[in-house]
């Protein structure tokens, strides 16, 4: 039987549902009044979305981190979360504790109250966390106009590298040991960045799903071609690349995990962007800017790299 | 190590969010203006809650059924959901066409409309279903009053008969067997009737979690004493648990997984409430009185049966 990858099953939900006109987003949306609904669940499991070692509080903190972060990319606050926790029979008293402690700690951290939840019995640990907010409007992934500046909040690479040292043993210095392996159990998202610059960016998405994902699905949105001039990365990530015979633009473009908001802003918001950025101790990063056309290009020097939307996907590994 | 209960974990989970005046409600509520949003999560896992044989389309129904109860019973009409859906990397295209086939008929069934959710891969089948609606109010657990009459909304027994039926090969014949596997199959949900009924009723709950459960929680919310002097069921579940060895009492107080809503009323509404549930159908019981005091339980001739909390918990068996 042919593996599907989540794309296809999506797809199957998605036309199934109706929506036809469909437009994906990172959240979902309702009408209240005059304002909208704004909800997310996202779902981590822990035979695909946990690494060995990592801390049962690091686990409930990054279930929260990936719903919190499409809210950022929105720039809109969530107010409210619920928890459904599967547990794997023999989990014991100690760890669930670890896990009430670590959704408490990342309520706070993100400023929403948990509402409630539900638990049940399941053969692995299974965590869905749902959050909802109230907004006038949503910063959309359509919406990036020529001329336009490519902005990322952080450089990418990192949680990639830190797969390939937690999961497949390839080595590094301890230095960057610690931040790949950071990056990975201690995910930051931008929420604070997201608000206070959703009315000067022209599009945003969270990156979570790969950068090139992420770079193809607003460009696609938005009717336009992203010309992509700086890498978002570090001469660290590419030398533990190098040294490990991994391709680089791969760990930056594809690897997914990374909780960074990519957005598309009129050149003239630039230095108010940058000065929000240096408040809150973001390293923004432009990375090239929007023209007419379409699809995702690197530009090096005369020559053109497409970029083609090879992010993480669940189901094709 | 010991086993834990749902009880002690939700206990956990509960004191560590700092809810200390919480009280237990079927649904968690949020303010939206002067309205409430009202919101619900319940998960479905496989290896607990699938018995064998149920069609693809059943499942994906019956994890809604679990949050649609909980709407009807608080009377309040859910009007999104989002489903987060985790899937076994051996889930054909054609079990996941059924899946979605099923949350689609659902969803017109009980009238809300799917506005996403996500997708990932497990090593079993888990589906969590969040409903959202907008309401003024909701019928509370607690509220019954000295002399209210308790009803439900249909019979008990026949849900926890089908999975002796289904999983422990308990016999019986084969109309008595149809019935009570589509009880475990094809529950029903009483959304128009908790709709219609939220301002006859003085309380109610959701018997999902066991009618004991459910009469003892109400009681205990609503400090009053609950004279149960009808069993609500009838005599081919009677019948069906002496043939097989099975206690009566135990396989309709304490079976769960039954969708009804259970609620107390003043005297004066029971004729209203009998012309709404004749219009709908529905086989309402009427199963005893709300007394000054505590407790709950079975009133027959002179003799009394407390009524204990032993209703289905998931990590007690």
């Amino acid at each position: 039987m042919a593996k599907l990858d989540e794309r296809r099953i999506i797809e199957i939900f998605q036309s199934g549902f109706g929506n036809k006109k469909f437009v994906s987003e990172d959240v979902e949306m309702f009408k209240i009044g005059k304002k909208f609904g704004v909800i997310k669940t996202d779902t981590l499991v822990a035979s695909t979305d946990v690494p060995p070692r990592m801390k049962i509080a690091d686990v409930a903190r990054k279930s929260i981190v990936a719903s919190v972060s499409d809210f950022a990319a929105k720039g809109v606050r969530p107010h409210y979360g619920i928890i459904s926790v599967s547990l794997p029979r023999d989990f014991s008293e100690s760890k669930i504790l670890q896990l009430m402690r670590g959704f408490k700690a990342a309520s706070r951290e993100f400023g929403f109250k948990i509402l409630g939840g539900d638990t049940n019995q399941a053969r692995e640990l299974v965590i869905s966390v749902t959050l909802i907010g109230l907004s006038d409007d949503i910063t959309p992934r359509k919406g990036a106009r020529d001329g336009d500046i490519i902005i990322v909040s952080g450089p990418f690479g990192f949680s990639a590298a830190g797969i390939q040292i937690l999961m497949h043993k390839k080595r590094s210095n301890q230095e960057f040991k610690k931040r790949a392996a950071r990056a990975v159990f201690r995910p930051i998202a931008r929420l604070g960045f997201g608000i206070q610059t959703r009315k000067l960016v022209s599009s945003a998405m969270d990156s979570s799903d790969g950068l090139s994902t992420c770079l193809v699905e607003m460009a696609k949105q938005s009717k336009k071609q992203f010309v992509i001039t700086k890498i978002p990365s570090t001469s660290d990530v590419e030398e533990f690349a190098h040294s490990n015979g991994l391709d680089f633009l791969d760990l930056v473009f594809n690897g997914g995990e990374e909780y960074e908001i990519v957005a598309t802003t009129p050149k003239k918001n630039l230095g108010k962007l940058r000065n929000i950025a240096k408040l809150q101790k973001i390293n923004l990063i432009e990375i090239g800017s929007v023209q007419r056309g379409s699809g995702v290009f690197i530009q090096k020097g005369p020559r053109r790299i497409k970029i083609l939307d090879k992010g993480w996907i669940h189901f094709a590994n």
